[in-house]
């Protein structure tokens, strides 16, 4: 995937349909499935949970998120799988 | 209602009429039943209640909540149930 | 009223000449009478007053109130009869 | 004054050449007589005070004042005669 | 000088040449010759000297100062004499 | 390198391909191969890592990181050797 | 120098090649040559050394800093050689 990408909203694009992890300003997360984006970082998250120090706060389900309180976004997997 | 969600607004936009929570920046989270939105992700709900930690603070009723205060915008009802 | 409201601003509107709460990002509250708005939710009060922990701090009369210092604003009565 | 109120910017129009209350983001205070603004509510006072629960801090005469750092403004004699 | 004063970028255009205070967002001041400015109120400063509690902290010189840092200028003679 | 920059994105622009350091408000840093940027100063990280006083705090992979969140963007060789 | 100060940018288009301190938002400033610059202020410094307390932290080489946390610019010289 990595060829693919010019812009840096191309990686959002390819990231649709699939799992994401979205650190917020909060020192919060946001784990779930990435529906739709806008310029603006605005996103829609199904199945999404907040999370804390590695723990589901609260699942919250369907899920628009303003692109302003946003650090970064990167698919769930890796970042999951090897965090200590 | 996913597969109808191709920009984020769009999710508001099926939310209109139903019971909505919205989490602001300030940790604290607004319930109601969303009447109205702008491109600002201004929003207007009625029978607003102001909440924190899962406790009603005050009830607002009818009520204008700017789009600046807000990190994310979920329907409600999946949010309470499964909130721990 | 709430069948009139079909964008924000629309319930600003309709709360011109009636009393209203203001929540601060500061954790105070203005009340006043609305007597105009902008795009930018700049308002002006009449009679307003600054409050704190449903408590006035001080009576300020007719007053300019920035909008990118507003959380929410709610027709005051529900708001200040149901507090806790 | 109040029915010649259309527009927020109307009461700063108004208020030229009198004495205004201007609460700063900061949690002070000044005051002084309005000589121009804009429409970044950027303002200009003559004989400026600034001023911090209840007391004068410092003088600093004819100043230019950031739009970007009030709360809200509003002319001086209800707050300074009805402040506790 | 008030007399000239319609728009509040007049006060600035009055200042070039001489002393003017400059209070930060920070609570620090910068005190120094006005020898440019524009429409985002950045500055530019000649030997300027960063002031915390009535202290000089640092002479700096020619200095370049953000117009988003600033919460008022004002000329530096009435601040310093009478200040408290 | 440093005779091709003549304006602040040319750095970013010769640096796709490479190990950058990027520091972020929060006093966490991000390190990764850059692969796309834009003119918000969104990046897009390869292989990134969150770090945090020198040790890898998070393997986020391919991610997708807010230009408002950033500080600085440096080269990550020399900042790595040289830190104490 | 001084003289040929109209406009703020001025300022930093006469320090180009020079040596010059940028005192950042969060308390720490960044020394280092001046290649390039913005209308957003936006800089891009060579041999740049993040300090604090006078004293260097990490030496970050060729750097990209995001303008919009900068509080002010000079050239070093003077900021250096009169620091209390």
């Amino acid at each position: 995937m990595v060829n693919g990408i010019e812009r840096p909203l191309d990686l959002l694009n390819h990231s649709k349909g699939k799992e994401i992890l979205v650190q917020l300003k909060s020192e919060k997360q946001m784990v779930g499935t990435l529906l739709a984006f806008d310029i603006h970082i605005n996103v829609v998250l199904d199945n999404a949970k907040e999370m804390q120090n590695n723990e589901i706060k609260r699942n919250v389900g369907l899920t628009f998120l303003r692109g302003d309180t946003i650090v970064f976004i990167s698919p769930a997997s890796t970042a999951l799988k090897e965090e200590k």
